[in-house]
């Protein structure tokens, strides 16, 4: 399924952190607290002052954004608005 | 009836999924969570920058819009700007 | 009595619908739930850009408006950004 | 007391409607539901293309307005806004 | 102590009427509700076309503005808007 | 620590005042009611037009703006919105 | 990590300030309450005339921002708005 964001609005695909227990258990992420890490899948029509690109790693606030389900993989479409920061590793 | 939506206001059909469960039992999605796909059927004065035109599928906002009845049949009237997305299959 | 609805506003006379039960017993609509579907009675002063005409039929949304009543019969005064379309039946 | 209402306020006085019950007994309208009829007796700074005037028959939002004592009377200051649609007997 | 409003606020001092019960009993307004008239003490800086000057008997909406103590009386600072009427005995 | 406001905000002090009771104890302010008077100590980016100066001594609105300690002292950094008036004694 | 804030946002870095009780035992603040210092560690897309730089030290409105993580130390992703002062010790 192709989605093709509407208005000032960004699908974006959160990132699932693996995080180790001091004992050394990974954890995944969801099992502490919602990820606010996305890396941007589709663009709509937003401002031409906004950097940012397919593929960039955004920080996303928290309880934003519409969660829908593209080919069983969980995505969210959000205001370009609660895109609060993009970053590199 | 024929209806035609007034402002920026479009007349959307829920599309409602089927779905089997893990021991193959098909469950319609109303069974599950109120579904958000939806086929345009009507539109009415809407900015022209907005790209959506009657027979596209779109991904609404849950809760957003009025549901009504035309001829026994489900639609919502709802505001363009609580259509989120655009997809294809 | 005459009335004429100030500003964006129109007065609306709301459609009570028959409907059959399965059994085939005549519920007026109010036994079920508000109506909404009206024809438009007066108008005020509204946007040349609105399409409405005294006598078109219109749904408007839910718990908008004021009741009022105009010689013994139910009326209401509504703005015209709650009156979500026309329909032709 | 003379009043001069401020900015786009009116000073309007509510009708008192008398109705009789079904056996024939008069109740006045206050003994129902609050009156949403008044007449205007003063008119502020308002909007030109607003057409009320003074001894104009109004219909107006029910709990809008401030009400106060003039002379060991009720009158109502309201916004403009506020005064749904005139009406003739 | 000197007071000089700020912005489109003024200082007005309420008016405490005399009342008399049907006894003859004069009672203080304050003893049934908060008045809601006063005098115009001191004016910030208002828009030109309100027409309201220090000396002026106005009515106020209740519960607004600031009560404040000044040389031991009670004052009210409030915002313009507030000010719903200007009246003459 | 030298505090520079950013905005249309101000840094205040507030004003502690001595009061004596009937039989003659003096009582600092704060054990009766927050205080809202204070002397403006900074000025932030705030219009031209606001005719505030530092030295100024000012009411504020009760519950406005962010406490802040300097150098152990007490301070409130407020919106110049929240200056209600400026006084002289 | 490096990290880019988006619009009219800042990154910064809360000071965790050291403070000894009357014994003499240093207490870290955030043992009695919420710090609301920071340094600003980058800049999004602000007004010229906001005089912020990297480096400087701010005073943040309390419960204002988003509380990231990057290489496990504690960041604020905040609007500029929410930034009240600028302070040098």
């Amino acid at each position: 399924m192709k989605v093709k964001p509407l208005g000032n609005r960004l699908l974006i695909k959160p990132v699932i952190e693996e995080k180790k227990t001091e004992g050394g258990i990974v954890l995944p992420d969801t099992a502490k607290e919602k990820p606010m890490r996305a890396e941007v899948v589709a663009i709509g029509n937003i401002d031409d002052d906004v950097e940012i690109n397919v593929g960039d790693h955004v920080i996303f606030a928290k309880y934003s954004g519409t969660e829908i389900k593209v080919d069983d993989e969980d995505y969210i479409l959000i205001d370009v608005d609660d895109i609060l920061a993009k970053y590199e590793d």
